[in-house]
């Protein structure tokens, strides 16, 4: 590491919205060892979603500077359900399915961290033989009333809905992760804060030096409104084919941007500086700025030529072919009735979005060539599912349905 | 079993403060196998105490009627510590500790339970077994909400005192013990109300039939203020000498003593029933009723000869010897200062405690022979601890004082 500490300290704090506390992240930087940064890892998403990556690629950044990223895979805690999620009680998952998952998520998560300086560990390996005698030490190290000033705890609690002990366990599990591996430093996202600073708790419990907490912001989906989710459906995953991140994020509100450019791409924060303030001049259009933004997250998952493909595609797609707004073109989800064997009957389906008056008007229309998807004209009846979902089926010039 | 299970229904819920439901304990009766009938034994107690004794008679009740007994000494729990009793957390014991406490306690037990239809069993034989997965499963079976309007808890929550997890999941396992033992009934005091009901919820969460809840009023101490207790030192040991249950049971206010009859001795309600309205009509003095309360406590545990020899030595020491009333003899602890190798310098006492002015007045005064112990003249400088703890120091006619 030639890097002195304060550069060091100067890149993985950029964009954190929380480092508690600055000092003691300074402290073990100027230590000059390579520090253990825990990151725990929910193996029961079915996507990386950009959200994710905003973490992981903080993760990178210390694996780049020689630190060790510590990957905790949440077999056993995936097992009991994660409260911070939903608002619920989440039911309880085997051991299979989790495994299923978690190496799924991993195969994914290999796009973004880099090989070295890597260690991933299960926390089934510690949690398993702490027994019952360990969990009950555990559960001695933290009060009710703390637990109960988590604030969806809070809010269930005051709501009168019911919170079950497990899920106040699991806190605890998580910050044992942080005493088994020895974390010098712990990533999350904001709302994973609590949950982080209990890990701070127990690790002094156990007679440790506290792990420093970094949060990283949460991002708004592509609806602009909630936080990104697999469960809303508001997300951009990096395994999705690179056309499919270039349409999403070029239908991302322009108020998000710039958050978009800083927490999501390569770029450097003068490059986004100076986009910022060619937005605000007028001297770039937002359009184009987008383009560039979708460009370069999609160069980070597929790589640079695919990313200008996607690009070409987008506007052959949607600008030569003169489609109107992404935003007016209305959705309709791809009729079930319509889907056999991994095919679609096209007419079926232009009748159910009401592309077509009936099956023969359909017919006709497809043998006229006058039936587009993605403005390439089609004249086959079936085709495969994939080549239909999420994309925009045209009639003539003027009627668009997008069969998501 | 030849009793009827209506008749077993009035015997066994005699004195009870609480039955919860009677009509499953009726259905259980009435299906006419031995019943199991849980007790929770917590081995860190030192002694066997009368308060203890109101659930013990009881349980040896159901024994008689030919139903199983099921003692579960808490060895595992014990090393949590129960919550319930003190009002701050209280400190973990060791697995040694444990054992040896629970040694001396069964010992103690078996003056009052019958040797057949006794089970005991250590609940380290399953709750270690059970594991983190298996706490995490129990932990899913009860809310935070639920837990907090256990009084104890309700009260330490809103006084912000702190309450650790591991004191939530003490009540967890110990109604996960219910379910290992699959009891039919669970025996208490009313201070363990809470404890016993969520032992019915875990067994039905665990598929069980639901056990009956059978709660017994506790008792107060000789002071006749406080619940009789081994921390604050106002109770009777059924191990205590007969002389020494003797003379605490004199002690007792009046007003328990009809709640003394009921609970601690076996006279049965006819018996308490005419002692009751003597002492109305005034044809039984108190002291009378209370001689024979004491004479049938101390029966129960040292048999009839030890209760008439206890009556004799107290009328001897209290009565004949023209003592004053028991109330009005100073207590004063037996000085420290005066005790080396297990026994006591008498001048020293006598001058500490104010029965002489100095030790050369005191040792006067033994030489003249005006020193008493419990009303025997005597005469050494020192003597046995035992011999001078919790009894009367008397010098001349009208000097008392009791060194405990």
């Amino acid at each position: 590491m030639t890097t002195t500490a304060t550069e060091q300290l100067e890149l993985l704090t950029r964009n954190a919205a929380e480092v508690i506390p600055t000092e003691e992240l300074t402290e073990k930087l100027k230590a000059g060892r390579p520090l253990r940064v825990k990151l725990g890892l929910d193996p029961t998403a079915e996507h990386v979603t950009l959200g994710w990556t905003v973490v992981l690629r903080k993760l990178r950044e210390f694996q780049d500077l020689g630190h060790t990223a510590v990957l905790i895979v949440g077999d056993y805690t995936a097992r009991i359900g994660d409260p911070s999620e939903a608002e619920t009680t989440r039911p309880m998952l085997t051991k299979d399915e989790v495994d299923a998952h978690a190496a799924r998520v991993l195969d994914q998560i290999s796009l973004i961290l880099a090989e070295d300086n890597l260690e991933i560990r299960r926390n089934s390996e510690w949690l398993d033989p702490l027994g019952t005698t360990g969990v009950l030490e555990l559960a001695t190290h933290y009060t009710v009333a703390r637990m109960l000033e988590r604030d969806d705890f809070a809010k269930r609690y005051a709501a009168e809905q019911p919170i079950s002990l497990r899920e106040f366990l699991y806190p605890l599990l998580q910050g044992y992760d942080s005493v088994a591996v020895r974390s010098d430093v712990e990533l999350g996202g904001t709302d994973q804060h609590f949950n982080l600073m209990v890990g701070r708790h127990i690790q002094r419990a156990y007679g440790q030096d506290p792990q420093v907490v970094v949060s990283m912001p949460l991002i708004e989906g592509t609806d602009g409104v909630k936080k990104m989710s697999q469960s809303v459906g508001n997300y951009v995953a990096v395994t999705e084919p690179a056309d499919e991140i270039f349409g999403k994020l070029m239908r991302l509100p322009d108020q998000l941007m710039i958050k978009y450019f800083r927490l999501t791409t390569a770029l450097t924060p003068i490059e986004i500086g100076a986009i910022e303030r060619d937005l605000e001049s007028g001297a770039l259009r937002p359009e184009a700025a987008k383009r560039r933004l979708a460009q370069s997250v999609v160069e980070l998952y597929h790589g640079a030529d695919a990313a200008d493909a996607a690009l070409t595609h987008f506007d052959r797609v949607f600008k030569n072919r003169e489609l109107p707004d992404e935003a007016d073109i209305a959705e309709f989800p791809l009729p079930a009735d319509c889907v056999a064997d991994g095919s679609v009957d096209i007419p079926c389906a232009m009748k159910t979005v009401g592309l077509a008056k009936s099956l023969s008007d359909a017919r006709r229309k497809l043998e006229q060539g006058g039936v587009r998807i993605d403005g390439e004209p089609v004249s086959e009846g079936r085709i495969p599912v994939d080549k239909l979902k999420g994309r925009v089926l045209q009639v003539g010039k003027r009627r668009f349905a997008r069969l998501v």
